[in-house]
């Protein structure tokens, strides 16, 4: 029985963890359940799961959920979820959006045995202050990500590879031509092909902004030199990643589109525990594979090029592309702003090097300003 | 530099095992070569690659090669055949076919410090005699077989596999149907849709006897109960093997259909070396996977069926099989009398233990004087 803390207890990630647990309710204790402000969600939760911490970020929604926690503990706001991230426990899964995981998982990596982790701006933005804080607490971070769970899932053999590919599904836009992204719709970029996500990481897969962030995370926790990490256009998302070895023999990692896989593989590991894929191969399945065109997704290009550049850009990027998004989300701007905003603010950013956690802070607020205020002038 | 001595190397095996050493010269020292009665290549490969031992099984032959031999040790013959089994090398390539490959291979276990076995009746018929006895002289035997061989991959990661998949392409008559098979020629069967292998070994592609014997020797090599053992049609032979978590995800060894590919994985063991392939996902690739249906292939169901007496019956089918078949090849059967013969012979041998390799000899030679028997009667 290991005691579990949920970050986002009450988003995409963070039900499909708790239907893990539920199937596997031998071996979990939900310890905290911790939700921005989606209250109704996490009141029923609170009553299936009966967590002994609980936090709402969101300070106003927190009352709401105040006549369930008489023998629970209540943490409200930014600091409440300072307090919620410092309980000590066994597992933890940080599956809260963008930047506003870093800090609670920063203080998190100090009071959890192991973090799955389902938040790629934390790496993206702070690879290396996460990944060596995670260290020096001999904290074990697995990524939830399912490209870079199946890397995990083969690096975890300590073999040698020497090359490794990531999947991309293509995203809702695959077959779009450019003229037609112009008038495309939230709706229309929400509809993901395979898999059922959030929104902002279902949009970032239209764009491959997402792909991206992923090429980074497998930067950061293989060791893998970027020349390494290739993508591979595969719309049916049921391989997740190829690990090459020298011979070019490809080892895949396969499994329908359900992230309840690759969240129970973090949850669990190193056990693996079946509860819930049927059998394969019951029926025909057919898979197929081919190269990304160069320059269809220039996001992508924007976002590999700052990869190699060892200052903020990423921090830059990453904040650009949350205000962006959520533009486009609340009907603000067109889809091709978000190009268009992107290569702006690549182009015009103030390079820096990131010396502190404080700096990757200080460059996503820069950032999401100076994006704002170009979305605003468009 | 390893010695190596290639038995069978004017086979297809052995053609391909030579061009993987021509490719990696550095690596390996051609010390024997053994064939049985094809000189003109015999006689090309000794010019190119000096062995200090060469050995032609069929001693008329032998006389074809004796100009090339003064500084060579040539032996001939059965008895030659035993004698060449008995020099001592760092790694031998086991690709006589049939179960005359049994008594050499026994025999150079004592001699060779890894055998990489293309040879599968000899784990077929005698499964237990082999590997115990290569345990017991510490000798490694790596399946060349590409499914085995990528079973090998996997388990060569130590990991705990719940099941695994053998993929099967079908063969050359998967979308005949039933009443075609009789008039169906050599030709058609030898024509193989993705591997080029040798004319026995073909046949039993299409008949899938071939993939019967495969699973025994997952069987034998993995220690894996025959119901963890499944088999997936697969009509492009890329994927080679599946192995199963018990979370039901998969991993996959794939690479284009090549037997170069295993061969240099077993030659080189437990390195890897980079010398053939062309960089992956530069193309289009589509894969597909279906059920077996039930039923379509009754030779496999027998041999599945006969993996589970613990008695003479792979030995006896094995028999039957190699003489079926040699009557097809050669014109004196129809392609449904391997299936009558195999049927026949099977529900009419005598059933016995096998207790000393002599054993697999005597049953060996009973199964295919009854079948020959059979066949002249029909």
């Amino acid at each position: 029985m290991k005691t579990i803390n949920i970050f986002g207890s009450t988003g995409s990630i963070g039900k499909n963890a708790l239907d893990v647990i539920r199937r596997n309710k031998k071996n979990f204790e939900v310890l905290g359940l911790c939700a921005h402000s989606n209250t109704d969600t996490l009141c029923a939760q609170i009553k299936e799961f009966s967590p002994s911490y609980v936090c709402v970020v969101d300070e106003k929604s927190a009352e709401e959920v105040r006549h369930l926690t008489k023998k629970i503990k209540l943490f409200k706001g930014e600091n409440g979820l300072r307090d919620f991230a410092s309980v000590d426990c066994d597992t933890s899964l940080m599956a809260i959006s963008g930047i506003s995981a870093l800090r609670p998982l920063m203080i998190n990596i100090e009071h959890a045995k192991k973090i799955a982790l389902a938040n790629k701006e934390s790496i993206v933005t702070a690879g290396n202050f996460v990944l060596s804080k995670a260290k020096k607490f001999k904290t074990k971070i697995l990524p939830v990500d399912s490209e870079i769970n199946a890397l995990y899932q083969f690096f975890a053999l300590k073999n040698n590879f020497s090359k490794v590919y990531l999947t991309a599904s293509g995203g809702a836009l695959f077959n779009y031509k450019p003229k037609d992204l112009k008038k495309v719709r939230a709706e229309t970029v929400l509809s993901h092909p395979t898999w059922r996500m959030g929104r902002r990481i279902t949009i970032d897969s239209a764009t491959l902004v997402n792909k991206g962030f992923e090429v980074i995370e497998a930067h950061y926790f293989f060791n893998l030199p970027y020349e390494n990490i290739g993508i591979v256009v595969h719309r049916e998302s049921t391989v997740h990643a190829f690990a090459e070895f020298a011979d070019k023999t490809l080892f895949a990692c396969m499994y329908p589109p359900d992230m309840r896989m690759p969240i129970s593989f973090a949850l669990n590991y190193p056990k693996r525990i079946d509860a819930l894929k049927a059998s394969n191969f019951k029926g025909r399945l057919s898979l197929s594979f081919q190269p990304l065109k160069r320059g269809q997704f220039p996001l992508l290009d924007i976002i590999l090029k700052a990869a190699l550049r060892k200052d903020n850009s990423l921090v830059i990027l990453n904040g650009c592309d949350e205000v962006a998004v959520e533009h486009f989300l609340s009907g603000k701007i067109k889809f091709t702003d978000i190009y268009k905003a992107m290569n702006y603010i690549f182009s015009h950013y103030k390079s820096a090097k990131l010396k502190t956690l404080d700096d990757v802070f200080y460059w996503d607020a820069y950032a999401k300003e100076k994006t704002k205020e170009y979305l605003r002038a468009l």
